[in-house]
């Protein structure tokens, strides 16, 4: 059983030990270790600046401060006998320059703005690595359309083939979508992006505070103004999740395709045997198991939006306890999110697409029955309605040639497609998966011409993409060195 | 037991009834049988100008489309002998026209483009609705804030009195917090604002069609490139549900608040009677039945969230008839949100704050000794964590006043307060409610000196949505009336 | 803008319109239309019998109900003026009979116990028609099984073929587990079977009311005790709809399986017409269109389950309004379940499984080698992971011939399979499907025989399965029509 | 980069470092690692007396398992380059034992089966943890409510004063429903207690094993029959989170509640310092962290629960690795519900219930007007809607005196309840709380005399409920035993 320095003040009773455990944020805390020395410095320089703590107290703190960010948090700050790490860190602190030094540096601030601040900060990294991979995985993409141009494949609508199409459109397909999974996170980033320290517990302080000066160099965009929202609000985390969650979708129906694809029965991509795993029990098997556990992790991260909602549904102003069982739903979607999409672009890079099962299977199941529908439309003026009645009547006695769409034709709509000038020729013609393909050649299309164009505007898409990506890293970085520069000069 | 014109000629068995009701969308078409002639309009000016269609047809087409868009959808277009109201549509056109006229508006596009298309029509509605019912939300709030500058309540923290605030920071919370919301919902409205027209069943057509054009005429801010992904993609749902159950949660927080408000204990808000309802068998009660809908309705918005995360997560492309329950939820939630927004405004202007009961329990709980321990570190030196520590010893031995705190602070610190120039005076100035408030002057702060400066910035950005919401809908209108237009000089 | 009766004595204001559309429960209140003249003619009944109505008053309610349940519900009650159908039949009856009558039926009771009694009634109906079509569709599933001992297919894991079985033993896997899913409904039933009239808004009341009669008379198997309870909980909710969800999960998974089996590539089964659709575009199309809507439902569902609980999960004692926006979703779920269950008996029922094509299919990819290893363990003494690791090594070399074995063998644990008296004829009879299949005779595998023994034992357990359902039926007619007779004796 | 040695045979590349890691189930193994040895030594003792492995082995093979059963697990065993754990104790033995011997442990199963077994065997420890806490909250609960017979408290509904009751009545309602949530998982635990083992891959295996013997030997109720439901079936776990989860939504309304009754507001209960935590800054607070961390926590099991469904609704047959990851949240679901049915427990055993509060507020809020009104129904012979009209008006007029009412009744119906023989005495004593408490005698309602009926049913139900817990538990430990003293006879 044991004490936390905290309590001492007002509270009386032991703990029984199971409550500690219940109440401790221990886990959760070690993805906010190194932000929270980063917070701590950053307010110390203010507090110095504001000249609210006298000089002695700031460099006395600061002095361990830029110790354990330089050598790492000392283990003994996650001790489940504080409440958390936070607590931790100021038990640390006190224990190296004493009370009455180390007790000013929460002069302020309360645990409820500190740790927002800290969450932001890691959030902001995580968000800007998933962009990162993100954009990596678009490029993969794109490189395997240019790749596949004329890669013809079936296309599918209910699993049933429909058209012909080509590899490269599948791909670009997919990444427009990461496409705008990226925009979403982007945008989310920005509102993760506003500083909520100074707000203390929820009403702000009486000390002569300056909160643009920290935002600024814990590298902020911008101060979070209204106090009471910035330690009440968790809205940034379920837009976050929610971000992660639909990204999981759009990766897990990518599984879901190549799971099927790597099936007995289609045969279509052969993944890397460093994705699959083998059985315990059937020496021949060879598992898509990344793809499997991928799609399940869609899974877990739409667990974590739902129990993260549900959480936060009913709470009122402004902190409450429950808030913390949010933060491992949140570390484990960002997690599951990056390594999700980082495995994504490996088994891509890796993986080898059988071009001659695809284009075995493209001119099959009648798939190309549209492009005759709309030839007939086209070349011999029939109704669109009538057209696709008579090609579907000859689909359905088993054969598209010309004695047979005849026969359709007559019996359905009294049209001799002989007469019109149809032949044999023709109809194979139209029929032909490569003729069909390049055909379509509008916005957006399989044609070949058509990916191209559009790949020369996504390859363009991307490279803003990465450029502001980048950007945003370098922001991050010069404003954390600026202050630990800073804080450096504070210690002489 | 009906037949749908669209199995003659592939499909053959009679269907047994439950199928029928099993398979239909009817209740969903409903919401988009308006954008669904619009879709029309547009198309076939399209194939009209692309010369696709010859001008006979396209005028008796027209002809029809005009009609039904100017006296509203005929019932029988919802008849359930139609798998959907696209069919429904078709068959009355053809009705009317002829096979051969009527049945080649379909040329070009599938149900799956038209459908998606639809939807993002009828969808962008909804959210400037949303977004203009939030804006007012917002206009509401403030208004409520500057009214209140001087209305001092007690802050909560896990609904304990924490420290004295006033009633215009709270206002001012939610009103940043509403603000967000509104943002997100701006950002899902880009994302769902680009064409998906043209891209068939989802590889495109052969027909040399203009998709710019059609997205143009349509009042859409550009093409949605990949024909794959404009049949497939239905992240822009997601993100627009996920939008309005975050929405949800904010609002279903405050409800939380109101009902704990307006209850018995509290006192500090009476709801307006339209609001509220009373008990079929307790005569005396009046109930904040509003408030608690909307809670509910939160988690009703939640899952449809869930339900459309599950359905899309495992479908491999391109269209699966799984996406189909998806717009009940869809509409569900944006319906539920936008009635609950403007509920809100209602319930907020007609209510009747208590201002004495809420300033007469700012001051209970020793809510204030925060500022008295704030006082001591400023005034009198000592380091933040003793003077916390010496006043949460007075504060458990009852009292707030020289004589404790000067016990509490030999007995913990050995520290003499009267010495270092403490008295009576000094404590109950610290521990004054308007003193306390007054005092917390920095950014976002409760002080009504910081809260007018914030009331200024958020005025302002409130007008800036304000105005982007008119532009939104204005160049919605604009784009539909010159469509319009456009239509009329086709049938002349 | 209407006026509800119940408002007169303690509300003042009007209503703005949008107020009466976010507080009506009228759509959900259909469901409960009929069970509401049920419970009214219990109460009625007792309130006579405890003398706590006189016999004049009685007699002309009573006169009314008779007529409202023999005639079904005038459309006047679900009037939105009224708050809800409990205060519509009301004044429905009020009118009638006159206010000094008529205002009398509501003693002893509110409306809290009243519609928590109705939803109980109602859905104990919707559950035990889930339970008739669960153990049909399990008929269906056993009815197959006993017509596919023998039909020979691929089984999978992963999606990978694995080890051949037979479809009787694919199909008695989903008897069991539908088994369970009956079960756990039938588990819920009971704790739904409890009757919640007479507590009154939560506190009973001080009227000498007999619960025990009307439980009796309303045909539950007893009283729901504790009166706070019996208004509060709504855990009989959650769990049917868990209950629902779960069986949608494994129907989702049948429906997964057709889908693909119905695909281009596998073939395996042809969907009857009835439940598939063709597309607008593409007339060569079959969907199964059926499977992927339901598919669909199971997202629904879960949808409902998550509402469901983010709803109830933080609302303290007793009654509170949100509570109300949980009838759509039990009602939805348990509607979907239903029509579900249906379906899928019908789907298989027509089916056309190919079983040529599942038996072409059921020796591929090296599927038997499990055997092979076995066989290599029983016969020639290898430890099994050797044999494993050398059949997997043949496998990769591409054959499972003695030669490539032997080569294996040697490679690998310099054992000759040769000098153990393995030949070619032994290997090919080791890989042989229906070998492989016959061989597993262990409770619950796929040998013929062994399927006999399940078959006998299940269709054991359905019978009884089926004999409590009809039991519950009984039950409750046979008590309805008690109820019935005593109320047309009290008008004599 | 290291290697695990299933893969030797089949699959040849080696690994990126983050494809280990994203496929590890190391976490999650740590459950049902003792588990596993117990399936080993059962599995083994069957293949003895089958004779499938030969005794030396088997001895040897023994000895190493009831080393590991005795001194726990060795880490190496979740040493990561193992796929699971499963093969992590392969590998042990077979070092320990030499392939020759070691390798032959496998025979007759698979890790499908295996893992299955495993999960069942600890899950069911886990339910009958949470059976038996929740049976001592009940305990705890019945012990209050006996203890507060005539202790007075307003009744809530929409968190209004409503009607008074007592607290014993209050905490019967909770002690009934925490009665169904252990039903619930008690039916849970019986589909739970059903053993898998045998089924191998799916379809079971061609050696002679006896299924019934090694479900006999690990205490399972019985073999779960069809091999391909044993590994594919996850309801199990569906069914038991789902249960944890609406157990956990009983506690999350306690919680609401407690959380409310604590507040500056209420002031109706104190809980023990123990359960609370101080804030950083604000000295004064005691905050009720463990009912809020409990209410968050309720939302993290309906996660859980929501992940799971979400993840299985999909899947074909029969195992799919997605399945993995379903254990994080079944482990989590059932550890945050052990550990917060017993927090519950021990928060209500130590808080102090402010009796004269609750006594003080009782009558607050017009609480007794039902009970008024019912009296001059009862004593005077008003309709009932009449009555509630006439109180209703009174209590707008704002007394409940016989002035007010008599001038109500008359000019509401043209009653004069003076005339009728009502006095300001009739009056005083109809609205006395504890008159009106004490009126309401029906089953399940607050009066004492009521209450102390229930109580004895309960204590029945409860007693009855906790000696299948202990026979559960019993008939575990007995089998275990047994089965260990077979491994050491074999061992000799």
């Amino acid at each position: 059983m044991s004490k936390d320095p905290l309590r001492g003040g007002r509270l009386g009773d032991e703990r029984p030990s199971e409550v500690w455990g219940y109440l401790s944020s221990a886990e959760a805390d070690r993805f906010i270790g190194e932000s929270d020395i980063l917070v701590d410095i950053g307010h110390l320089l203010m507090l110095k600046k504001q000249k609210i703590i006298e000089p002695d107290s700031a460099k006395s703190i600061m002095e361990v401060l830029l110790d354990l960010h330089k050598k790492g948090l000392a283990e003994s700050v996650y001790d489940p006998k504080y409440e958390d790490i936070h607590a931790g860190i100021e038990a640390y602190i006190i224990e190296r320059t004493g009370p009455d030094k180390g007790g000013r540096l929460h002069m302020g601030r309360s645990r409820n703005d500190e740790v927002a601040t800290c969450v932001r900060i890691r959030l902001k990294q995580d968000i800007r690595e998933i962009l990162e991979e993100t954009a990596e995985l678009r490029r993969e993409l794109l490189r395997l359309a240019g790749e596949n141009l004329n890669t013809f494949m079936p296309g599918f609508t209910h699993l049933q083939y429909a058209q012909p199409t080509t590899l490269a459109h599948y791909f670009m397909n997919y990444e427009q979508a990461f496409g705008r999974d990226f925009e979403r996170l982007g945008d989310a980033y920005m509102r993760v992006d506003m500083c909520p320290l100074g707000a203390a517990a929820f009403a702000s302080t009486g000390y002569p505070i300056d909160r643009e000066y920290t935002a600024e160099l814990l590298g902020f965009s911008g101060v979070l103004e209204n106090s009471m929202d910035c330690v009440s609000g968790r809205d940034f985390c379920l837009e976050t999740i929610s971000g992660c969650s639909i990204l999981m979708t759009t990766l897990s129906r990518m599984c879901e395709e190549l799971i099927i694809w790597s099936s007995s029965f289609a045969g279509f991509v052969n993944l890397n045997d460093s994705y699959c795993s083998t059985s315990s029990i059937m020496p021949q098997k060879k598992n898509p198991d990344c793809a499997e556990i991928m799609r399940g992790k869609a899974g877990s991260v739409a667990g974590a939006l739902m129990a993260s909602v549900t959480l936060i549904k009913g709470l009122p102003m402004s902190y409450n306890r429950d808030m913390q069982d949010l933060w491992p739903h949140l570390w484990r979607a960002v997690s599951d999110t990056k390594s999700s999409v980082k495995i994504m672009s490996g088994m891509l890079r890796t993986a080898v697409f059988n071009k001659e099962r695809m284009a075995e299977e493209a001119g099959k199941g009648f798939s190309t029955a549209t492009e005759l529908a709309d030839v007939m439309v086209r070349d011999y003026g029939l109704p669109f309605r009538t057209a696709h009645g008579i090609v579907g009547r000859a689909v359905r006695l088993g054969r598209l040639d010309i004695e047979t769409l005849e026969k359709a034709g007559i019996d359905m709509a009294e049209i001799s497609l002989k007469e019109r000038g149809m032949d044999e020729n023709h109809v194979r013609k139209a029929l032909d998966v490569e003729f069909s393909v390049n055909e379509r050649t509008a916005t957006g299309g399989p044609a070949p011409k058509a990916v191209i164009k559009s790949l020369e505007k996504r390859e363009y898409a991307l490279k803003e993409d990465m450029e502001w990506t980048i950007s945003l890293k370098e922001k991050t970085e010069i404003s954390q060195k600026t202050m630990i520069k800073k804080a450096e000069e504070l210690i002489g």
